[in-house]
């Protein structure tokens, strides 16, 4: 069942299984700094519902369209010492490639975040669908586009970590 | 530690992966009409308790055996339009591979869904092993058997979506 | 992007994979006496919390330096019969290796634990990360540490079954 080309996209996975892992730490261990460097100078980083997207609007709960906006976000959270407050456990699927050339990545990752508060409760937070679309560089790929779609509408992201 | 063998291993639950996530995308996007397609035509699929396998009941909650009969299930959730008040979200475990030869796999892979009711509540809905036996052909897997042992005996799934 | 020391690593990432599913499978599947069977004769098994851990205390709320103290812990399990009330249903990520040479790995697991009583009832029980460190063998990796870092501190595992 092996071929050069399964090869090939089996590197992608796992290249794409690893940058997934390391997202999620950088969130879940609270390295939040370090998250706007996971996507391109000018990208899209949107959270939104699948009902939302069902119905085709395309605002969602949180947008950004460079990496500046999402380093102001960190700031403002860093501010708001919301930070310490919670910690995420974020529990990452398999991306499924839609596309992948020399250039670009399309893939869909299905994700559960547990959510931690301060006292101990842990709830189940939020659960959905990662639809990426990625550039591909020598060493690493990094998010053009990373539309985080929940499977709830009910998302209470305000002044919370990212997704 | 990288042996001929384990290579031939690790590409057949490469492939398993792929197929248990395509799986989960078919029912979690509310793409049900693939689900009977993942199966051979003659063929078991069932659901049913970790508590039942022990007592050694054979039946389960949920029983077919034959791909038509899933599509009959399917044509009858379409009908209850059931699938427009839930969606679930599969996270699935690494598979692990019991047996495996050039025609046949079996592999038992754990699972956890999350249910998300229209008005936007989630919650975890079921937890529990795959238990899979597929053939292997050139080009793709697909169930002989899928024995789905739900980790809770209180299983809720008449006219609910497939796990 | 795949170089030979990516797919040195990959191998590691696979057979870590391996391991860390095969000993969810020991305590989800109740086969309690091969969980010591993972250790290093002379080991630490550690159950903290990421508070804990950030506060700097060394002790955990389970602790064990041998093989030997984790058949003691399992045996006692037996006696109080408590593996007859709850089952476990591990969820693993993908492991974060932070170090690897022909002799020892070091790696970050993420980990999500649903807990199902008797009852019937699921629950969410635990979520967090496993910071480990392996022995390499010719054939197999063991534990020489394995620190089960808690999101919350609220953790119940007393004559419960092990993480």
């Amino acid at each position: 069942m092996k071929t050069a080309d399964s090869t090939a996209r089996d590197a992608v996975c796992t290249a794409l299984a690893d940058l997934m892992e390391d997202y999620a730490r950088a969130i879940d261990r609270d390295e939040l700094e370090r998250w706007p460097d996971f996507f391109e100078a000018s990208c899209i980083y949107k959270v939104t519902s699948r009902e939302n997207v069902a119905a085709g609007y395309p605002v969602g709960v949180i947008f950004a369209d460079s990496r500046a906006m999402l380093q102001d976000r960190v700031k403002a959270l860093r501010d708001a010492n919301i930070y310490e407050r919670q910690c995420y456990r974020h529990l990452i699927g398999r991306p499924w490639i839609t596309h992948a050339d020399g250039e670009s990545v399309r893939a869909e990752t299905s994700f559960v975040v547990v959510r931690t508060m301060r006292d101990g409760a842990s709830s189940l937070f939020a659960s959905g669908s990662y639809h990426d679309v990625l550039r591909v560089r020598e060493d690493r790929l990094s998010f053009v586009e990373r539309i985080v779609v929940c499977d709830s509408s009910r998302i209470d992201t305000l002044l919370a970590l990212p997704l």
